[in-house]
């Protein structure tokens, strides 16, 4: 079989990183060019020691035709803002493929993007915005098969979509009064600098941060409302809005999202089970719990699965869903990966198993 | 000032360490006899090298005859079930004043124990619920001076309490569909052998834990029912029921709760910043952060604060509201001390600020 | 390719999880019977939820025929002491392979193991010592090829010994005043129950344990002085005597071994570098660091390598080597797998890499 | 009592931060000054909101005058470097007392400074060396006692000589091969931003650094030399010479030092521990462990004491001494505060215990 040529554009941020650890042992990927803005012309293995002895590559500059010319696929992960800049012209050449990590085109609307990421969005990316296709496979997988470019989800959007989304498919739950509590390590900030990341300043603490206007609530409004309502253009007024407040773990990888929804009816265990189970039949990186078992971050830790739990509250009508993920796995490159796989025909699992 | 003399029963747990560690630096109080039912005879230098040349004095079997004599007030920091089997026989002795940092005097109704702790509270405890006081000085500070037995509230009690109590008592919130999702380090756990509580098996991890039925739910349901409805006859049927999440977070002390609640109305920050600080104006351990301002664990670790922050998320009209407790000091013995200071006519923050 | 059958006993141990972990992504190897003794009758997905959708099977009592029967090869995860009573058994069938990875057949001398461990080796232990090979590839691959029971070394000694061993083979440095500071996370510990491996007894704290007794030692001894002496039968007198000091470090894997030898002559980090190059020049698994680079934990954590850094300090004539390992992959279970890989003939790093 | 006026140089580091929280509780001080070139006009408050309702001051300029006509003491915790600017202004005013916690005025001989800081002292730091007093109470305290200016000894240092000093003055050990073998947690690093420092770089990780040219190195050695040589003329040629190397352990305070020493002759644990009982006697600071027991990092956690364990290792030869502070406390502002107590003519624990 013919390896995929693959690049990064982004290689030295942790999710470059982690996509690098998966793709050296993917076995139908060969890696080709490494582009770093800050660290030009330093091996890999200067900057992240682990990679000693299993890459030996040189972090070069930008330069899309080159890109374009040996690479089948071009993965971005860059800061959003920063990818608009460059995806566009990532599409220069016609038979290349992209999945970009960062924000910038995962809102099918760009005055959400506007709103909620206080920049507008370029023209050329606003006119991407068309092929663009949310990467969440269990939600899109037909929809990625065929994509030229793929909006890479975000690390709380993955998680909470995928633990509430069969309760709202199957129209078991209100869609007033949806609140997520949402818990991420800290490499879901990145690799740059800032004094609140500081091992002191976070160690033996918890915080909750962006209580009301975390970027991450209108991508997870949007695919919500889209299972709940089942067609895109439904207008914002009618939309399901949700309460989100994430909150930063002292702990390297890892997001727990704590979902509260209104049941419309008393349902017992076992028919929520089998709700589950039948909405993520052919999902491979989907594992739901069986009552009372609930999943723990480190059941996913370096893996790509999101594990789901929940449990009926029978005295307050509600149900709890909790749902876990790694960030850099299953809520960046893991998933990633996965659509590539999708994109390229090949087995989901494949590299990432 | 003739010093209170003190005693502890259950001191070589983590409340029975970190009491004599706040009583060792209190102006007013003799450390008299210090019962251990695991290690008699061993000193308590040995169990805690902490205390060394700070403490020397050794751990004994419980001889209530001679507490009563040598002392003026008794700790009981035992675990729920076993604090009912010991705390009635203090009572021989009228004089002794006695504050129990179980759970077994917490509530008023006892089919709610029998209910939540799936035991039956014994008969003669029953009848002193009748003298015991919900130690929670921000809501019940004249109760508490005149108290004999006061029934120490617990941890997450204590954060969700104080964190919701002012909106409720102001009428500014629905009490339909009130969230508290708590998060507390291990310490909260006790000292008692638990593969679960290993370093290996909670580090880089997080989990939610005893999801609908915590024993502490209808501690909280009981106290925000007092401050909505105002009597404690009120029955079950029309009280405040809560949905409560806890979670175990991987550092040792400390709980943050995020608790959501709907607005009858719309309100400011302002508005709503001035009812908590009017709320908590006498009450030395409250502060309340100025939006978008939020506390964190850190900034309570180790000291007798509630910090208190909010925001109010006009979108949905929910107000959240995050509170942050170390849940060995506010949560266990250092609120034990702030309610002896108070049985006792002392400054409330006598030896704990 | 025909696959190797393999079977675990004590497979619910870190060690054996390990094994699991490892052997499920194994491309020559199919997972037969897993023997737990603490957990009979339950599934493994039911103990470790990380298995779930990726393993499926019950774990059994011990049955030494069967396990014969079914397996090419039985990794023996136990605890010393118990490892002695149950090897033995396996070989009464000729064609069976055993990797132990407890200390029960590391130490040629029997009498050491009575000295350090306490307890004698059983009769039908020690004469298996003869067939036993110590598994340290690095040093032994040769024995290894040919060996049916593999004595898989301690995850102290794996990181001290890879740590200076070129330097004692080329005699560069004295035998005298040997120091290894070794520094381990939890894991190390094993999964048994004990306060002081609770969270909240070793989270933000450090500690030296088993100060000069520790049972490592002789493990440690016997190999440097093969290396420096070369040969087995040198007696103690002779024999090279380290100082070790174990400590607890508040992470769940790894370990990092601070190794001060004295330098006879003076050397330059070059040919120091070179000497460790050449030493290990046909090692997959180790990875020498150009100074003043040094290797940390994590680089090397969930891997199979051994990262070995180097300082010379012409002040004081002494040359401080830094070796890290996983202390459950490199320091027992991956070490297992490479192990095996080379008795079946396969590439060292198959399944490892 | 009068209260001893104190105003703080560099209050928003760690250093900066920990002095203000010592002092809040120090029955004999009047904090006054509060100097920060960081953050001037902000409150005290903004920075670190553990002060809210404890201290409300605005941060200022650097004003020599004003502090100098409004304190009876200058604690200045800034950079080494930054130190030797401003400490000799503060002694125009002949009445004011100075410690500094710095690493300006350590070393008795300039080119010891200029050798290990690559930098050169300033002239008029150089004629204040003069003055300069090392400020460890446990060797110097007559001198403190009427010292101006006190040099606030490093962390690394205070660890290493309290724990060696007993031996070395009773000529016990070699000189020769001392080791020692230290780790601290993250805020000795202090608050300038780093990405190796941030949490997802440390956390989960373990790492030595500076090798074999850390800046404490020279001050160990000068205080060991003059502990067992007992004169400070004595020339760097005969001078006492350790290898030292520190490590960066994953937790907020605390640091261990594992010192290695060669004893002359054969002695027992109980004479060992006599002789640290009698250097030790007046110090209240200094605990000694009965072997077995060893000292850990969290029984000295936010506290002054320095907890001192060893074992003697027979077959080699060697004792271990195991040395354990608190690197913020009795490593920095602690023992700052101890020798202020010391100058002022006050009780050593005051506000300590």
């Amino acid at each position: 079989m013919k390896k995929i040529k693959v690049s990064i554009i982004g290689a030295t941020g942790y999710s470059g990183k982690e996509l690098i650890k998966i793709l050296l042992k993917h076995p139908h990927v060969e890696l080709r060019h490494l582009v770093s803005a800050s660290y030009v012309g330093k091996n890999i293995n200067e900057i992240f020691p682990d990679f000693l002895h299993q890459l030996d590559k040189e972090l070069i500059e930008l330069d899309i035709p080159m890109l374009a010319r040996d690479s089948d696929l071009v993965f971005t992960a860059l800061p959003h803002t920063v990818s608009m800049k460059i995806v566009p012209g990532l599409f220069t050449n016609k038979e290349l493929k992209v999945i970009d990590i960062s924000a910038d085109f995962r809102l099918t609307n760009p005055s959400d993007y506007s709103d909620w990421y206080q920049t507008e969005l370029s023209e050329e990316s606003k006119a991407l915005l068309q092929k663009a296709v949310y990467g969440l496979p269990e939600l899109h997988i037909e929809e990625i098969k065929n994509a030229l470019l793929v909006a890479n989800p975000g690390c709380y959007p993955t998680s909470a979509i995928l633990g509430v989304a069969p309760l709202l498919s199957n129209q078991l739950v209100s869609t007033e009064g949806i609140i997520v509590d949402a818990k991420s390590g800290t490499s879901g900030a990145g690799r740059k600098l800032s004094l609140g990341l500081h091992f002191t300043e976070c160690n033996e603490s918890f915080k909750a941060y962006k209580c009301v206007k975390h970027n991450h609530i209108p991508e997870i409004e949007q695919e919500l409302s889209l299972v709940y309502y089942g067609n895109k253009q439904k207008g914002r007024k009618d939309s399901i809005k949700i309460s989100f407040t994430p909150h930063l773990l002292p702990i390297n990888r890892g997001i727990l999202s704590t979902c509260y929804l209104r049941l419309k009816d008393s349902f017992d265990d076992k028919e929520i089970f089998k709700v589950y189970e039948e909405f993520y039949h052919e999902a491979p990186f989907v594992r739901i719990f069986t009552p009372p078992a609930l999943p723990e971050i480190r059941f996913v830790t370096e893996t790509n699965y999101c594990d789901i739990g929940f449990a009926v509250d029978d005295r307050t009508g509600i149900i709890k869903v909790i749902s876990v993920i790694d960030n850099l796995t299953k809520g960046a490159s893991g998933q990633a990966v996965q659509n590539m796989n999708i994109m390229f025909g090949l087995t989901q699992s494949d590299g990432l198993i």
